[in-house]
């Protein structure tokens, strides 16, 4: 988590001679230890992975820092991933972004794959345009109905689930709150977050599969919010409950983490292209 | 591929004091080389993993033997595979069918679960009871759409595949025929099967999905049509090419053999119980 890119100047076409460069991308958390290079260590990562692909494809020697939408945590999955990065003009205007789309994904494993690389609109951010984040957390509550083939980012679990349940408990968060009861806590961060969205439903596949929305998460938020709605589904607790953990406003032993296999950060919502300057404001000076 | 199989005695519930337990399962195929145990060598199959965690589960020393509804090649995966095997009454009423399911999938690898184990209907028979098959190969041909998650079981080609040009080809197809040309020869063999349903339709995910069910299927013969058909579909050949290619009863270069890992045998359609006895006959008669 590097506080750094909180203080990134703001920039865009044209302004130093950059370029920045929107990449939309989709991978396989299994083995990689999250989104963000851990300084002073050879883990790897998704933006280390990247970032390596990126300089050689552009032939660059120094490092070419990504901005990214959503910082998945190690194991978490993402199919609509997005990242941006600034480019010097000279050097994107050598190539087409179809000929690095191609290279890029030559060059990167199997796990991750690019989807498209594009001179982003004026005013784009990764981080700071999106007007929200769609998390899905796939569980499966019937052994005679888990496939094998989906061990990667669906979690078996005991069941039956009382869905019904799950969603008015899940209906008690949603809203303007302080998510401080389901956030791993970092000094000087604030909780409150807007949480736009949060349902189960079943799939014809037999899954059952939460759709989390908020305009932005803090740590391991959605993993113990379903951690906690697994619990009333479950039977361990009524939905009730769920408000006084939220207002509890501390994070306790007592909220179970879900396992970080069954996450995937499925879409950055952002706004019309003419709305991103003004959005990208918005956002920065709400979380200074 | 052991021909064994075929002259085995027709046993069922009773006779000799056999239980027949039928076995529901499913697995990622990536990693084993096939359905079937190859004699003579130590490579990893799911009938010698499973049959080696049902010793262990039942606690017998001899080789318990199953017979399978689908022997799938290497790469292959299963949603809906079946098994029997016979058990002496004895071993079988030592303890209950949960009990069994939960200490197999207790020892299996997570590649591989067992979703049901129970005494078989009388006159069941794994392989010679089925109505039909059905398997599904995956296609994605959208780079955009391609998700890294599912490339264990989904093929990227290059597109856009000519969808309605690949049905009109496959209808062509469906029917009692000799499919020589799809298959890889076995001598004393009938290549003669009914394709009972071969189609391919898009799914909301960005996927070209082929169901192709038959009575039964000859060696490489579900990856042959899809291989052809992908011919079709990427505009190499129209459709009545696969008429001709058909009829010529042999197999060629000029077929491409799909890629095992986007084939999963997904159902064995049984009659209902009181006409097992009867299609069990039928086919054995049919076969010799």
């Amino acid at each position: 988590m590097s506080p750094d890119i909180m203080d990134e100047p703001a920039t865009s076409q044209g302004v130093g001679g950059l370029i920045r460069v929107r990449l939309d991308l989709a991978y396989d958390g299994t083995d990689f230890t999250g989104w963000a290079i851990q300084e002073g260590s050879d883990l790897r990562t998704v933006q280390g992975e990247v970032e390596a692909a990126l300089a050689t494809v552009l032939r660059v020697d120094g490092p070419l820092r990504l901005t990214v939408a959503g910082r998945t945590d190690a194991g978490v999955h993402a199919r609509g991933q997005v990242a941006h990065v600034d480019l010097p003009a000279e050097l994107w205007n050598r190539t087409t972004p179809e000929d690095v789309l191609r290279r890029l994904n030559g060059i990167l494993d199997d796990d991750v794959l690019i989807h498209s690389v594009a001179a982003a609109a004026p005013g784009f951010d990764a981080r700071f345009s999106p007007l929200s984040r769609v998390y899905r957390y796939r569980l499966c509550d019937d052994l005679k109905k888990y496939d094998p083939l989906r061990r990667h980012d669906v979690v078996l679990v005991k069941g039956p689930l009382n869905v019904a349940q799950m969603n008015e408990a899940a209906s008690l968060l949603v809203g303007l709150r302080d998510f401080a009861s389901f956030c791993r806590k970092r000094e000087r961060a604030t909780t409150i977050r807007t949480l736009i969205r949060c349902s189960f439903s079943r799939t014809d596949d037999g899954l059952v599969v939460a759709t989390v929305e908020a305009d932005a998460f803090c740590h391991s938020m959605v993993r113990s919010i379903v951690g906690a709605l697994l619990d009333v589904g479950q039977g361990r607790h009524e939905p009730a409950w769920i408000t006084r953990t939220a207002e509890a406003l501390e994070r306790t032993a007592a909220i179970q983490v879900a396992p970080a296999l069954g996450l995937t950060l499925e879409e950055i919502v952002y706004p019309p292209d003419e709305d991103l300057p003004a959005q990208a404001e918005r956002t920065r000076r709400r979380r200074a």
